[in-house]
């Protein structure tokens, strides 16, 4: 016998077996042997694919998000950002949609470098939701110029401090009851970004 | 000679050296023994003081977290928020700073079992924070009975996702300008929770 037979699963159990691993391990712990060992697969076709463990773990992610929606268009403003606010949420309630936001926190540090991952996650979530700015600005919802930066960052960060904050006995019921959990931060956040509101003064 | 000296620095050099090796290593390779080899000390007189690893590790992110005050009293909503949020940008710009909150994020999920890092940490910050809105309240600057919490989240996450899209080579600029990264951010959360502002129509 000449190779082994082609495993046309092996790359989705890879992917699998890569999240999965970095989960137990951490950056520190995460090796191309493990994820060889875990998804029981040679070490040899995964480099032919991956010729590095930030490589494979980029990918890893990207496979990871790609059924998080980002860029729901409702018809509203407020619909889209309560579908967005609801996606993270439900996104960070799955232990490995969490995995991915322990990695975006690991790769922040020079010591960590995930070459791509902020063009492939960071820059791709940042313009999807940002479109959702741009039609609420299409259909004067908000005004032409408004900096949506401050807005997307209260809302992908306060959906995360949410679901720190909430103990894991409570995940279960969170994920049947989404809008209510995120209601209350996306109607501030829109209040805060509305045309109808005036500056604080200090 | 019998035993040891005494050794008057050594909690601090535990705790310091605990934090360094959980950076390195993550939660998977945080082990007394790699912080005992780290800070120089006998694994014996650790355990005297830290029964088990997950103690050692709250308390080095409670002495870490000790210099990042939360509530500020300015004498206006406005200043206690700015000054909050320039805090918690120049604790999240610290390098052992940030692994306080890659504890937090890998702390949220069961297999990692802090005891006590929910009360002493995220409890204590909160209970804080609340204080600046309480203050607000009786001022008059906020109505009775306003839900701080969505505020807090946006806040707190806000920054955090600040910190996390801004490149490492842009730390070090941002840390003598705090306040010009976080007022977008503090303008939109209060005019979002401010009583002059009426409710987004969906």
């Amino acid at each position: 016998m000449r190779g082994r037979p082609r495993d046309p699963d092996l790359p989705a159990r890879v992917l699998d077996a890569a999240l999965a691993e970095y989960a137990r391990s951490g950056w520190a712990g995460f090796t191309m042997h493990a994820v060889a060992g875990r998804a029981g697969v040679g070490k040899s076709s995964m480099y032919l694919r991956w010729p590095t463990k930030e490589q494979l773990l980029v990918d890893a992610i990207d496979a990871y998000t790609r059924p998080l929606v980002v860029d729901h268009d409702t018809g509203s403003l407020r619909g889209d950002v309560l579908a967005l606010a609801s996606s993270l949420l439900a996104h960070f309630l799955d232990p490995m949609g969490w995995v991915t936001v322990r990695i975006a926190v690991d790769a922040a540090v020079e010591s960590v470098d995930l070459g791509g991952f902020h063009e492939r996650i960071v820059t791709k979530h940042n313009d999807a939701a940002q479109r959702i700015v741009d039609r609420a600005i299409g259909r004067g919802e908000l005004p032409a110029g408004v900096d949506g930066r401050p807005l997307l960052e209260g809302l992908f960060g306060g959906v995360l401090l949410h679901t720190l904050a909430l103990p894991p006995s409570e995940h279960a019921a969170a994920r049947t009851d989404l809008a209510a959990h995120v209601t209350p931060l996306v109607d501030l956040l829109l209040r805060g970004v509305g045309p109808a509101a005036t500056p604080a003064v200090g």
